[in-house]
């Protein structure tokens, strides 16, 4: 979930100082549209993590907007008004009516989310509450208002330095207080409980926007172009969007940087260490299909990547390990007729292994937000609803005692076109090579998008995805061998039965 | 939920001989339409208690359709195959391809209520279950999919007679094994956990067709005519429904009866026994309000009814047992600029009273399933969800330690029609009658449908309707009375602290 907020993204302050004032007119402007038009109610959650930067985003959207319209409520310990009431009503009666904008610093989510690092609650009324609150927010929806839900982030590392630069400058030491270090501890908690609380309701009519927080200049501007954004596309849209998909923008792009970017795709590895290595990962994966509790588990790898980024040769590097019999490798291309009459996911849970097995997919049920999307095979409502589905279906292997791992192996564009070119001049290698691929490549920027989206989205704390850089074919097996033998060898360790589940 | 499927519906042999092979004929017709245009695929779910005509319908489908395009799927215990892939692998591979139809006896809801009733599961873990079956048909129904969902119901009384009666006849007695007394020892903890699971599984998507199951005549050609109207409407619409509604029928009606039909609504009770039982029973509720737990709790009180059925009156009789200072009467008539300009639900929780506190609603939520559905105030969309969101909304009152009771004051039309006449008559009742009055009269017919499906759907577990016959103001009373001691008196006995509550 957090992987694109931890790259240390940026603005200058000049291009900050730059921007700023046409964003604030703009906004200005759209603000008093909304208060003459009625258009809607907006509702702001300003959430994230300590330091992140929750307080000052408020300030700075009081210092932005005309703060005749806009209603703050900083939610802390509930009143002896409130507790006589269910626990939402204290939002209820905070709504803003249509015309204003309402922030909610501290929101449904707050409680929720602190009562399961400190556990005081368990998974499970962790992942109710969520449910709840998706409900809630899709009646708000429903009923015209704009949600629009900010998380802002900080690294663990860049955490840590803050609060120890905080605490050596005398003028800053006062900030730092006891109950800072000792959610601090709980970092890891932390970030896990929210992970999962963003992945369950971050919807379609009301997505998170996770935006890094560690420099206040990129920081602000995504606030103020979300929000700028998000009000336009409401005010311009004819009709209340009732059921329909809410219009929200996605994530603003404001410096050159992205997870995929911020991969070094290099990895130096001569033939002569990977072939050490490589003997050394596949004798450790032979051993570990025998350890007597591989027949209670089952193994479900996923390979994506760049076109020619070398996919099929590293799956090729695992099942050299395999007894043939433990496992199948299951080539994902247009659907068949059979697979085209049934919802998409019909094709893969069909090949989801038994006990004891291993199925290993060379591409997968992503196709559906990234080539499906950037084709435009399906609709965009389907390709935003295949996040939710997908990582409710991986979470359905993962609770039955499947190992699931997903790979994206990443190659430079360069990288890409020498290896076509090598392609097309090799015969036996030639078939692997088709307009289609050349075709892709144009769309370029397009997947890079798609992909970047597709990894905020769906790396989760239980199934995250393993980023290969594969310039270097060598490195890239490896890392894949010895991320598979790493995960399964932890499967084995902590293998407790499944939880009863239902059919 | 259950209170409609509890009247005696019934058909007679003519009726159904009658209206049977026009039906089979357009049922195959309609099929025939689906296999040539592969418009969808059919999921039909026969669910319901024992011997409520699963079996028996499962046989009639196959025999009344074309079997070469139904797969019928009896899903009993898993096989080994099965038990090593996750729980919906066995569902996900038995869906049918677009252009047939799949029934399935047994499905994703039926070891959840199971495991819930015979004590194997918590009731979050159903809730849970039922919150994942949503997402699983609103994916399938995204998909294009039409899923019909039939609950084949019994009321304890017929339960207990048809298995006595088998078990007399010598020559039926083989049918009624230990087992199904076992079951029956259960009907109540079944009717509550297959109550809930209704309830939270009823989406507009994919609402529950809960049919009486006692008489095979009125069973099967419900059966019959919900499938062939649903099927009719899906081929008919134009464009596959995607994320909007589908278009589902309502239930047929396909006799006279209905649960306000059902109702007795002459109670005798004269002036002089009215008068002792009044104070009697304000006393008592006067000294529940100074029980040591009331400070605890509070009472939400709705009325609702036919016009001029008497709710001003019977909640005089309650306040006059009341401390002033413990009550509000809200009267709900047309929102004011400030509620109409935020979320339905606002105007009401507004009014949510604090511990110790009663809140008596003349009007109330159901206005939007009410008065706003009859009169074209909302659209279809609107008051479809809105029977989840204020069953939601109601369970996060009880979940509070709040007492929520519901009062549906019924008269019939000539009382109506009496009353509205008398009170033209008497100057100072003149400005309780008006125009609007004798306009919502001519829609009888139609308020009557609403009200039936606003029971049928809001009638929950812990916030039942009490129906209340009202031709007779006496009887009215006392029963409101009544129902309102008897309620509080359990509530304040058998009070326990809020479980934790997030938000």
């Amino acid at each position: 979930m957090f992987e694109s907020a931890e790259i240390g993204h940026q603005v200058d302050k000049r291009t900050y100082d730059k921007a700023l004032p046409a964003m604030r007119e703009a906004l200005l402007e759209a603000q008093y549209e909304l208060v003459r038009t009625q258009n809607c109610q907006v509702i702001i959650i300003v959430s994230g993590i300590d330091g992140g930067g929750r307080r000052e985003s408020v300030h700075r959207l009081n210092e932005w907007l005309d703060p005749r319209h806009v209603e703050t409520h900083g939610m802390g310990a509930p009143s002896d008004e409130e507790q006589d009431r269910p626990p939402m009503w204290r939002f209820w009666r905070a709504l803003p009516p249509r015309g204003k904008i309402g922030i909610f610093q501290g929101s449904w989510y707050s409680l929720p989310i602190l009562d399961r690092v400190f556990g005081r609650a368990r998974k499970i009324e962790l992942e109710e509450a969520m449910t709840r609150n998706v409900q809630f927010e899709k009646m708000l929806s429903d009923e015209g208002a704009l949600i629009i839900k900010f998380w802002f982030h900080l690294s663990k590392p860049f955490q840590e330095s803050r609060l120890k630069a905080l605490e050596k400058d005398p003028r800053t030491r006062w900030r730092v207080t006891e109950r800072d270090w000792e959610h601090f501890k709980r970092y890891d908690k932390f970030r896990k409980a929210s992970g999962l609380a963003i992945q369950l309701s971050s919807t379609a009519q009301a997505p998170w926007y996770i935006v890094e927080g560690s420099d206040p200049h990129y920081r602000e501007l995504m606030l103020g172009k979300i929000l700028l954004e998000a009000l336009s596309m409401r005010l311009k849209a004819k009709h209340s969007p009732s059921h329909s998909i809410s219009a929200l923008p996605n994530l603003p792009k404001l410096d050159q940087q992205d997870i995929l970017r911020s991969l070094k795709l290099d990895q130096a590895m001569e033939k002569a260490e990977y072939e050490k290595k490589l003997e050394h990962w596949q004798g450790r994966l032979n051993v570990l299909t025998r350890h007597p509790n591989f027949e209670k588990i089952s193994v479900v790898s996923v390979f994506e990547g760049n076109d020619a980024a070398g996919k099929g040769g590293a799956i090729r590097r695992i099942t050299a390990a395999l007894d043939a019999r433990s496992y199948s490798v299951i080539p994902i291309a247009a659907p068949t007729d059979e697979e085209k009459s049934r919802p998409y996911l019909w094709r893969f849970w069909r090949h989801m292994p038994r006990r004891g097995r291993f199925a290993i997919f060379d591409r997968s049920w992503y196709g559906r937000v990234l080539v499906e999307r950037v084709e435009g095979f399906c609709t965009e409502y389907d390709w935003l609803r295949a996040y939710n589905e997908i990582n409710d279906f991986e979470s359905q292997l993962t609770s039955h005692n499947m190992v699931v791992l997903k790979f994206w192996l990443s190659i430079s564009k360069d990288e890409q076109l020498a290896r076509f070119k090598a392609r097309e001049k090799t015969s036996f290698k030639q078939f692997k090579i088709t307009a289609d691929d050349w075709r892709n490549r144009e769309r370029w920027d397009e997947y890079e998008e798609a992909v970047c989206d597709m990894l905020d989205r769906t790396s989760t704390e239980k199934v995250p995805w393993t980023l290969v850089p594969a310039n270097n074919k060598y490195a890239a097996r490896i890392q894949v061998l010895q991320t598979l033998c790493e995960t399964l060898e932890s499967a084995l360790k902590h293998y407790k039965r499944p939880a009863k589940q239902f059919s």
